[in-house]
C-alpha cells in the first residue's frame, strides 16, 4: 500500500469514479475535485461503502482557481489523475467555445498550481479523438500511438490542444515534469458491484449508455447514427474498452511514472493508447447488448453524427509492453455489468424523492442530511454524523426532535438524538468489563459508570456513504457504514458496522439494519437507534398525553448507581396484555428502564435477524391521531421520559424506545454472550419504526 | 469613410499601433484594450496627434471578462482586430503555461463577449510560425497556407490553437462568424513618421529591435542565432515585411469580411499569408540596418535558438489575389524608417523624467497628468485637459497654483489656473463680432462681456496626445493637439491647434508654442497660458511681497464695462526702463488690465513667431529668492493680480502675466487683422517662462 494521495479532477464522473475504486483498491489515497457538472457527488458516496474508504471531495471547478488551490494546500498531493472536461462530441461542435474554455483553462489552472505546490506527475485522460480519421493514413488502423494527429471536432481539438501543453511544459524542464497522456477508446460497461456506472444527465451522447435507458425505458429507441460506413455491417467501428480495465490502466500509468521518479531520476511525457486492440461495430454491440439484457430493443438508423469518423482501434501494444497493462474483460462483460448496473439503478444516481442539504456551514460532502421519502406522506432524513435520524415527517408532521445542523449534534451536553448509539449503547457498570483475559476500563461518563460508549461514541462520528436506492416506487434504502478503529485502552478491536435505513411511504414504516464485524479483537456489541418521539410535536412541544403500552412490564432492576443487580423486577406501565395504555403526563410518569421483551428467555446471539420483528412499544397521541409502533428483534428495550433533555431541548420533549440488548450485559454472566462479538461472528439487529395517522 | 468602430485588442504594441493609425487613416473609428505588459500607452497617445484623432483606451487584460465587458457596453463594436499575445518565442520554451493561458483564454473571452454583443467580424493575428519547419515538406518554400501546420514552441502552439478555436467556432455558426486569420510573417521597420515603432520592454527577441538598441548603445552587440543553416550564408532565411504593409493587411482583411456582410451574407473563416514572398537572411538584414544607420554594429554569431527553423518565406499570393493587397515596402525602406524611429526614440516611449497619473477616479487615459522633468530641479506637470500647466517646480517648489484632479478644474467657478486660454482668450465687447460679413453673438459670461471665449472655452476641453519627447538630456517636449470644431452660434470654423510645451532643465525655462490652423470659416484667435504665479507658494499662499517690473505702463484703456475704449493710456506700474520694481502688497495694487509692448507698432500678422522672444515682465521675491521671467512673440500681456480668485484659491494666492493679442482686438479695426485667422493662415505665439533660484 503506496499510501501517496492521488487528486483526481473530474473523480465523481464515469471514469473518474471506477479509477478512484482501483486506486483505493492499490492502496492509494485519493482526493476527488468535481464541478458536477455532468455527474452526481452519489457516485463516491457509493464508492465509499464498496471502498470502505474515505473519499474528501471538493466541489470546484478547476477554472476558478482561487477555489482550487486549497485542495492543494490541506493534501499532500502526490500525483494527478485529469478526467475534468466536457467530452461529448456532438455538442462540442454546437458549443466551442465552451469547450476550448473549459476543458483548456481547467487544465491550465490545474498545471499551474501542480507547478505552485510541487506536484510533478500526472495523467491525462486524452482521447483516441486525436487521431481524428486514422483511415485517411495508409496502414495506420489499428492506430499506433505514431499516427498523425488530426481531431475532426473542436471536443478533439481541446485534447489535442493539452497534449501540446503538457509536451510543451515536459520540454520547458525535461528533469522535473512525469506526464503520462493516455488516449482512451470507448470506455464501455459499469462496476461489477452494480454501484456506479454511467450516468450522464440530460441525454446520453454515447452508444452503451443510451441502449441502457433504452432498456429501462428512459429512451424510446437507439440511434444508429449511420450505417453507410464502410465496415462489415455498414456501422462505425469502436474499439470498446470495459471501464474497470480503462481505469486499471491508470494505475498501470501512475505506476509507471512512479518508476521514472524513484529509479531514473529524469521527467517523462508520453503517449499511450488504451484499448483493447479489437472493434467492434456498433451492431456488434447493440446485439452483445440486446443479448445481456434479454431483448431486443428498438433501434433506428439516423444520419451519420457530425465528427464521427469510421474507424477508431486502437493498436495498444505500447502500453502492453511500456505498463504492462491490457484489457482483461470483453464487450459481452461490459454489457452484462451495464445491465446490472442498468436494472438496479434504472435512473442512475438521479432519485426522485431524495433529497440532500449540507450539515456544516462549510458545505462538506460527508457533512450532509439527506431525507429519503423527500415530497412523499412519511420521509426521513438521516445524517452521515452518527448515521443519525434527524427527523422522521408522517403527513409532513415531524414527529422526532433533532437539530437543524451538525453543531447542534456536537454540543457536548446533547442527548444523543437521533443517534446510532454504539458500538455499545446503554450503561457498562463503573465502565470495567473483562473480555477473553483482559481487563478494561472505560472513561466513565455517567455517575460512576460508562454510558453509550462515552468517549468512543458513535454519534459524533462521520459515517461512509450513503448507498441510497430507490428499488421500487416508495421504498428507500440508505446504507452507512463505519469503520471504527480500536480506541486506546477504551473499546477493543476494529469494528465495522453497516447502518441500513429502509423506508416504506405507504406502510409508513421505518427499519433499521445493524450488522457489524469485528477484527483483531473481541469487542463488547450493543447497537440501537435513540430517537426521541413527540407525536403531538406539532401542537406542543411535551410529550404529555401520549398514551403508551408495552409488551413486557418486567425489567432490569437497578441500585441506587443505575447499576443492574441482575434480578428482574417489575414497573407500573401498561401491558398489552392489560389492554390499557399508560399517559405520560407533564412531569410524570419518569421512565429509563430496560425492559426483557421475554425476561425468561436470555438471549445468547449475536445476530437476532433471524428472528420475527416483535412489537414491543405502541405509543398514541389522541390530539394529533398519529401513532408509532417500535418493533425489534432485540431481547429488551429502554423506555426513556426524556426527564433529563438539555442542550436546546426541555425536559419530556420526547419519549425515547431503544431495543437492544440488556443493560450492562457484558458484565453478566447469563447476558454476556449476546454482546461479545468476535472475529468471524456477525453482529445483527433489527428495529422498526411504523407510523400511523388519522388519515 | 465608413465610420465604423473596430476594436483593436493590443493595440498600444508594435503591429497594433501601426494597425490603429491605417484604421484612424482609413475611416475607422478605433477602441483600443490592452493590458501594456509588453507596451506602452505613449504609442496611443503619440498616433493621437499623428492622426488628430481620440483613440479611446482601456488597460484591460483580456482574460479579466469583468474588466472586458464594459467595452462592447461602452462602445457599438463592428469588428475586432486581435493583436493581444505574448509572442517571443523563446521565451515561450520557458514559461508555456503562461503563454497559452494568456493567449487562448484572452482569446475565448473575448469571443465569448463579441458572441454575447453580437459581434461577428474578427482579424486574428497569427504567425507563420503555425507552418513550423515547412522545409520539411517537399515544395513548401515559399510557403502556401496549404501547407501542413505543425509549430515547434509553444508560442506558435497558441496561435495555432486559437486557429482551431476559430475553425471550430465558425463550424458551429458558419452563416455568421466571419474570421480572416492572418500568418504574419517578419514584420519589421517603424512608421515613417518616426512617432511609433517597436519598443519592446526589457531585452527584445526578435532581430530588428534588437539591433537597433546595438545601433544606439543600449546593447552590446547583435547576437546571430546559428550560422550553420542551410541557407545562402548559414544564417535562417525569413520573409521580413513592414510593419505598415503589414498594418494595411489588417485593412484589405477587415474590407473584405465587410464585403461577406454586405454583399454575400454568410459567414467565412479563411486565412491569409502576410508576407513579401522575398525571404532574406539574417545577415543581409544585418547589412541593410548598418547601411540605413550608416555604421557597422558589432555582432557575434552564437548557437542557435530553440524553436528557429530554416526558412519562413511567404507565398503571398492568396492576399494578393483575395485581398487585394500586397507588400510596397522593403528591407531597406524598412532599416530607414526604423532607424528613423530608433534615432529620435532610442529609449523608445521608456523616457527617463517623465511621469504620469490619473486625473479621474476613473483613470481615464485621457485625463493624465504628465510631469516633464520629473526628479530634476526643474519640472513642469501638464494635464490633457485644457492643455494645463498644473504645476511647475523649481529645485523642488511649487511656483504656480493648481488642483490635484480633473474635478477641480471643472469647477464652474474655477478661474482658468494654468489654462491653455483659447481659441480666444480676453473679453470680446458684448460678446459681439463681426467677420466676413456675419454677425456673431457669444454666450454674455463676464459682466456684459464675453471672456476667455465663454461656453467654447478649452480649458475644459481634452486634448489630444501628448507627445512627448525627451530629445537630450535635460531636454523635455510635450505636444498637445485639440480639434476644436464649430460650435453652434458661437465661434465659427474648425480650429486645430498645437500647443507644445518645450522644457530645459538647465535653463530653467518652459516654453509654450501655438500653432493653430481653421478650415471652413475664419475664426478669432487669440491663446495664451494663463497660470497663476507665486514664487513664495513654500512660505506663504499669498503673492505679498512680490517685486515686479512690466517692459511698458501703456495700456490698454477701459470703460465701466471694462470695454476697451481704444486708447492708450498709462498705469502705474514699475518699467524696466525705471529701473525700480512694484512690490505686490496683501490687497495692492491690483492690476487687470492689458498693457502693450510696444504701443506704436499694433501687431498685423497671426503668427507671431517669426520674432524675438521679448521680455515682458519680470517678477522676484526675496523671501524664496526665486525669479520669474516672462518672454513672449506677443504685443500685449495681461497683467492680473489674482483679486477674484476663487473655488479653492483666495484671492491674490496667484498673479497672472498673460501674453497674448490686445484686449477685444477683434472688435478694434486697428487690432482686428492680428486675430483674425483665415482658412490657409497659421495662428502662431510663443511664451517663455524663465526662472531662476537662490541655487
Amino acid at each position: 500500500m503506496s499510501g501517496k494521495t492521488v487528486l483526481v479532477t473530474g473523480g465523481a464522473g464515469y471514469i473518474g469514479s471506477h479509477t478512484v475504486v482501483e486506486l483505493i483498491e492499490n492502496g492509494y489515497e485519493v482526493v476527488v475535485v468535481d464541478n458536477l457538472s455532468n455527474s452526481s457527488y452519489d457516485s463516491l458516496s457509493r464508492i465509499e461503502i464498496l471502498t470502505k474508504h474515505h473519499v474528501p471531495f471538493y466541489h470546484v471547478d478547476l477554472c476558478d482557481r482561487a477555489g482550487l488551490e486549497p485542495v492543494f494546500q490541506q493534501h499532500k498531493i502526490d500525483s494527478v489523475i485529469h478526467f475534468a472536461g466536457l467530452k461529448a462530441v456532438g455538442e462540442s461542435t454546437q458549443i466551442p467555445l465552451e469547450y476550448y474554455h473549459n476543458n483548456i483553462l481547467g487544465t491550465l489552472v490545474l498545471l499551474e498550481l501542480m507547478k505552485k505546490y510541487d506536484v510533478e506527475k500526472f495523467v491525462f485522460s486524452s482521447s483516441a479523438t486525436v487521431y481524428g480519421d486514422a483511415t485517411r493514413f495508409p496502414d495506420m488502423i489499428p492506430i499506433p500511438e505514431e499516427c498523425p494527429l488530426g481531431p475532426t471536432n473542436p471536443y478533439g481539438n481541446t485534447k489535442l490542444t493539452i497534449e501540446f501543453i503538457l509536451n510543451d511544459l515536459f520540454k520547458s524542464q525535461t528533469d522535473l515534469w512525469k506526464f503520462a497522456i493516455l488516449r482512451y477508446f470507448n470506455p464501455i460497461g459499469a462496476h461489477p458491484s452494480g454501484l456506479i456506472g454511467e450516468d450522464p444527465l440530460g441525454i446520453p451522447n454515447n452508444l452503451l449508455p443510451y441502449m441502457a435507458q433504452v432498456a429501462s425505458g428512459r429512451r424510446e429507441k437507439l440511434n444508429v447514427f449511420g450505417n453507410d460506413y464502410d465496415s462489415r455491417d455498414g456501422t462505425p467501428i469502436r474499439d470498446y474498452i470495459h471501464v474497470v480495465d480503462l481505469a486499471k490502466g491508470h494505475i498501470a500509468a501512475l505506476k509507471y511514472l512512479d518508476s521514472f521518479e524513484t529509479t531514473k531520476k529524469t521527467g517523462i511525457c508520453r503517449e499511450w493508447n488504451l484499448g483493447s486492440g479489437k472493434g467492434s461495430t456498433v451492431m456488434e454491440v447493440y446485439r452483445a447488448f440486446c443479448k445481456a439484457c434479454g431483448e431486443d430493443i428498438p433501434y433506428e438508423v439516423t444520419g451519420r453524427r457530425a465528427g464521427d469518423v469510421l474507424n477508431l482501434t486502437a493498436k495498444p501494444d505500447r502500453a502492453k509492453k511500456e505498463l504492462h497493462w491490457q484489457t482483461e474483460l470483453n464487450v459481452d462483460i461490459a454489457c452484462t455489468d451495464l445491465q446490472k448496473w442498468n436494472t438496479e439503478n434504472p435512473f442512475g444516481y438521479q432519485l426522485r424523492g431524495v433529497e440532500a442539504k449540507f450539515a456544516t456551514p462549510e458545505h462538506e460532502y460527508d457533512a450532509r442530511f439527506i431525507t429519503i421519502g423527500a415530497g412523499t406522506k412519511f420521509s426521513a432524513t438521516i445524517a452521515n454524523m452518527g448515521a443519525t435520524l434527524v427527523d422522521v415527517k408522517v403527513d409532513g408532521q415531524s414527529v422526532v426532535i433533532g437539530y437543524d445542523d451538525e453543531a447542534g449534534y456536537r454540543d457536548p451536553e446533547a442527548c444523543y438524538l437521533g443517534a446510532t448509539v454504539g458500538r455499545y449503547a446503554n450503561r457498562i457498570a463503573h465502565g470495567k468489563f473483562h473480555l477473553n483475559n483482559q481487563d478494561y476500563q472505560l472513561t466513565i461518563n455517567n455517575g460512576v459508570n460508562a454510558n453509550h460508549s462515552s468517549v468512543s461514541t458513535f454519534h459524533t462520528k462521520r459515517f461512509l456513504g450513503p448507498i441510497v436506492k430507490n428499488p421500487k416506487q416508495g421504498l428507500y434504502t440508505a446504507e452507512y457504514i463505519l469503520m471504527d478503529k480500536e480506541t486506546d485502552g477504551e473499546l477493543p478491536g476494529d469494528f465495522e458496522v453497516h447502518v441500513t435505513y429502509t423506508l416504506d411511504v405507504e406502510a409508513k414504516t421505518l427499519d433499521m439494519n445493524y450488522e457489524g464485524y469485528v477484527q483483531g479483537k473481541a469487542t463488547p456489541v450493543n447497537m440501537t437507534n435513540h430517537s426521541y418521539f413527540n407525536l403531538n410535536k406539532v401542537n406542543n412541544p411535551s410529550i404529555e398525553g401520549t398514551q403508551i403500552a408495552v409488551v413486557s412490564d418486567d425489567y432490569m432492576d437497578v441500585d441506587s448507581d443505575t447499576i443492574p443487580t441482575g434480578k428482574v423486577a417489575k414497573r407500573e406501565i401498561a401491558t398489552f396484555a392489560s389492554g390499557k395504555t399508560t399517559t405520560l403526563g407533564k412531569t410524570e410518569p419518569e421512565y429509563d428502564y430496560n425492559f426483557f421483551v421475554d425476561a425468561a428467555k436470555p438471549l445468547k446471539e449475536t445476530d437476532t435477524r433471524a428472528s420475527e420483528l416483535a412489537l414491543v412499544t405502541r405509543a398514541y397521541h389522541p390530539e394529533s391521531k398519529i401513532g408509532l409502533e417500535v418493533y425489534s428483534t432485540e431481547p429488551s428495550y429502554q423506555i426513556y421520559t426524556g426527564d433529563w433533555l438539555t442542550a436546546g431541548f426541555a425536559p419530556r420533549e420526547g419519549f425515547a424506545v431503544e431495543p437492544g440488548r440488556y443493560v450492562n450485559a457484558i458484565n453478566q454472566e447469563q447476558y454476556k454472550d449476546c454482546v461479545t462479538l468476535n472475529p468471524g461472528q456477525t453482529y445483527g439487529a433489527r428495529i422498526q419504526y411504523k407510523f400511523s395517522s388519522k388519515d
